[in-house]
């Protein structure tokens, strides 16, 4: 691949899998060459880029942070590399970039003033467990988090189950690591029996991956433990 | 990556990009231990294969036509080996096999029975279009292709753009190649004056990779032509 001025938005591994397995070759000479890099967490990032490469030369790379402590009225500044013509990197803690994680911001920044934006392939947990659920992928939603409490969060299970009953569409969402368990537990008792649940943990992970759809009235019975586990959810009610 | 058995979900390229750049090295390790492989096209299979290897042996591989053309009795049948203990595949004409492809069918017979379903990372227009939009990435729909009746479509349209306001989400949707310069015309006029739509056409090429943010009112006065490319839609009415 060639290196030209834009804003590259950079896949990061999502599991212990060897970078080989999960990264094209070529996103690392492109790496390579960028000298400014928006991350979310400046250590983690650094490595990731020493594992890319252990010969790395972090120190010609300027880290520019963003995540939740971040002023957005900086993040416009962060792009004056890319506006002076010098090629810029979004990465994400994992994944893909811009996709459930603050990268999007800069991203709409370049858009609006007409910089060109490149997006590399990497792995990203909710199109690969939506692959793998075996759901309708000719249309879906991604919906985040789901409401903390109880009650609200049972109203939304049924509303998107009712969604995905209506239109065919897999309704795919996320919880905090630690409630994984208690997710399931609680769309098993929710969802109509032969709504399909899919649970999908430990991606591209060539040890824990584990990606298994089953009727919402099998997983009552199941054995399970998804805790501190990163996991996404995939719920089917259509034909 | 250790071959097992499984059915390895395996990605295609969706342009002329060199494979090194949009494909991990190890999924051609996994290809080249499979001897039975789900496609939508034999011969555009094989050229894949022989892409990624001049020496791939693909005559040791029995391929498995899923398309429009086949009978879904006869999908489980394809399972065979799978069941029998073999490490299969399944591919898309291009990009990530089971999302907006027959693929999910296989998949969901496999999920059904307790076979193993292992996804590989690759390219995915949806997925990289969305990256690139600076849309929100948190909530995000991915509709399909629209009506292709004009009013029908304009009501289609108008309902996604309304629930892209009220929720937030990024509403994505395809359109058969030849009609892209129809679509955007139309977007462009039926959208409000203000709501995103990012046009992302021909992901991945290093030559013509275009993917362009603009509010509906600018892309009214643009030229551009997208006829005959692969193109994804995206829009946006959010805060």
């Amino acid at each position: 691949m060639k290196l030209t001025t834009a804003l590259y938005l950079v896949p990061v591994n999502i599991s212990d899998a060897p970078f080989i397995d999960v990264l094209p070759e070529g996103n690392l000479s492109i790496l390579k060459g960028l000298h400014h890099i928006i991350v979310e967490n400046v250590r983690t990032a650094r490595r990731f880029l020493k594992r890319c490469d252990p010969g790395f030369d972090i120190g010609a790379v300027t880290f520019y942070e963003l995540n939740r402590h971040t002023d957005p009225m900086e993040v416009s500044g962060y792009l004056e590399p890319l506006r002076r013509g010098e090629p810029m990197g979004v990465m994400s803690e994992a994944g893909c970039p811009a996709v459930a994680d603050p990268g999007a911001l800069p991203v709409s920044i370049a858009q609006r003033e007409g910089l060109k934006v490149i997006p590399l392939v990497g792995p990203s947990s909710i199109l690969m467990a939506l692959m793998a659920s075996g759901f309708n992928g000719q249309g879906f939603s991604f919906n985040g988090y789901l409401p903390i409490e109880p009650k609200e969060r049972e109203h939304k299970v049924r509303e998107l189950e009712a969604l995905s009953r209506k239109t065919s569409m897999t309704q795919i969402f996320i919880e905090t690591p630690y409630r994984n368990n208690r997710m399931v537990e609680s769309l098993a008792h929710t969802l109509k029996g032969d709504t399909l649940l899919c649970v999908a943990c430990d991606i591209t992970d060539p040890e824990k991956e584990s990606i298994k759809t089953l009727p919402a009235s099998k997983w009552k019975n199941m054995k399970y433990d998804y805790d501190k586990r990163p996991a996404i959810f995939l719920l089917y009610a259509g034909k």
